[in-house]
């Protein structure tokens, strides 16, 4: 059965606790890295769910942390669901390949945390996402399927992975628009799953609202490439260790929609690069749609019987 | 002065040492990171080096490892000399941003590894680039200037940035065609810089020859974006910690080359993706200038005056 852990901090201790009826169970163990806390503070975790919590500490006492550490690889998958694709201007039909792409570790941050639009960012973007979890170190290929999943992911956790898009879109390269501190806010919980809570997965419901209202809303059925062929295509590319996070891509929602018009996605491959983002940005600064100080983000990850909650972050935008 | 460094395996125990003459002096402190290194070990390297080296192990007769171990952190600049600009087939007048990537960081593999070309791979590439290791913990905007750069920059290192061109370009986003195992040989040595070793930075040479035969040639002094403006900028995003890496690009002379026609770039945009990509590697699958099996690759990088010398890299093409 699923067990939601929290990694917090009370009276300047750091600690990890099992979580259940808004109160968390503290563990004995201390664990510095989600990687130590997988390896050595999972069975400890179990028994203490088996036994029962106590709860003995409201949530509200402590101040929750990220339970992904820093430490950790952050690898995501781009363009990921069909309704994101299309509002991109991508043809899903040529989405032959599974985009991979890094944020920075340390844009990790607690999941309720303000996230800081830097002062030179005009479009800040938001993409909730659902990470999986290393639960094995990988340094080789290996073959996942849905029947051995469990094996390699220890734990499902919500992922927000906020985009500066027109520091994103006009460089090319993902990595440096979607790393600024404070870009990856993850979490309340880490989810961890057995082999028994994986048919669950498909039915992993995504909502995403700012200031209450709905922006994004899908399953986790529609990824585009399911966990099993993503694991299995990168254990033939790089390692992972235990506690690495891998964001499994964003359904469609975003502010950043491409132009509807055929005709214009087309013309505006004939103008030079530059010109044609600076167009863009032109356009966009004044739509409504993109994340601006004071705005609040909530985001939450679960399945509608409750089988498996992976928890709610709520994250207030603040000007850099 | 400038002091060079290895890390080496001898009869199963890994160490550091301080290089000269074709021989190394242990350190006695063990150091299992390049950050650990950095931050116990470099006082003990310029202690060993100021009373002379004993030189009491040949090179001959150890390993050399990467002296930049896969903990770190491995961000690399793209486009960031003009002659690989042009090549690529980019307008060095629209280059008016730092492009920022990752490689995995288990990419990170000996100076002279065996690089393992994928079963799948057609396009293999290489890039010679000069790496820069972290001495100072980052984790919040500074400024770097040419005068204090040697305080955010404890090292040099020699680097090549090995591409499989045929994934990371149609792919869009670099990481995966540039993250597979053994694609990212580092080192021989470490060298260790004060700030009076700043001033030969701009003369140091970076020559790469495949079977003998001189590929790429180019002088530090050709950077589009000079470490102190690129460390600046990238303080503002992201953290670093003593001992990662940053890759600054390659310049021009690697095996990938944009079709020289203007009329035929402008032609291929108006291609389909996918359909593009088809076409150039198709074109490109004869081209003898990407590595094949049993190519061997030599790299260097040091100034005419042996003021700073980053050593030779020497890499077999296998195939995997």
């Amino acid at each position: 059965m699923a067990i939601n852990v929290a990694r917090y901090e009370l009276n300047g201790n750091i600690g990890w606790g099992v979580v259940a009826d808004g109160g968390l169970t503290p563990l004995v163990g201390t664990y510095e890295t989600t990687g130590d806390f997988i390896r050595q503070g999972r069975e400890e975790a179990r028994t203490i769910a088996a036994a029962g919590t106590e709860n003995n500490i409201p949530l509200d006492h402590v101040a929750l942390l990220s339970p992904v550490t820093q430490n950790q690889q952050y690898v995501c998958q781009g363009t990921n669901y069909v309704s994101h694709l299309v509002e991109s201007g991508v043809d899903p039909e040529t989405q032959t390949f599974n985009m991979i792409f890094r944020k920075a570790s340390s844009c990790i941050a607690p999941p309720n945390t303000d996230v800081i639009r830097p002062a030179h960012v005009k479009l800040l973007d938001y993409e909730l996402e659902l990470g999986l979890v290393f639960g094995k170190k990988i340094d080789g290929p290996v073959q996942v399927t849905w029947d051995n999943l469990a094996d390699y992911v220890a734990a499902l956790v919500v992922n927000n992975d906020i985009s500066a898009r027109d520091v994103q879109l006009p460089q090319w390269q993902f990595y440096k628009g979607k790393s600024y501190r404070t870009f990856g806010p993850t979490g309340p919980w880490l989810t961890l799953i057995d082999q028994e809570d994986v048919k669950h997965f498909p039915k992993l419901r995504l909502q995403l609202f700012v200031n209450g209202k709905g922006r994004q809303d899908a399953l986790a059925d529609d990824l585009f490439f399911q966990p099993p062929e993503t694991l299995t295509e990168l254990s033939g590319v790089q390692d992972f260790a235990e506690g690495d996070l891998l964001a499994t891509g964003t359904p469609g929602g975003v502010a950043m929609q491409a132009p509807k018009s055929k005709l214009l996605m087309f013309m505006s491959k004939l103008i030079p690069e530059a010109k044609k983002w600076g167009i863009f940005i032109k356009k966009n600064v004044e739509n409504p749609a993109f994340l601006r100080p004071g705005d609040v983000i909530q985001s939450r990850i679960a399945t509608e019987d409750g089988a498996l909650d992976l928890g709610t972050q709520t994250n207030k935008i603040v000007q850099g």
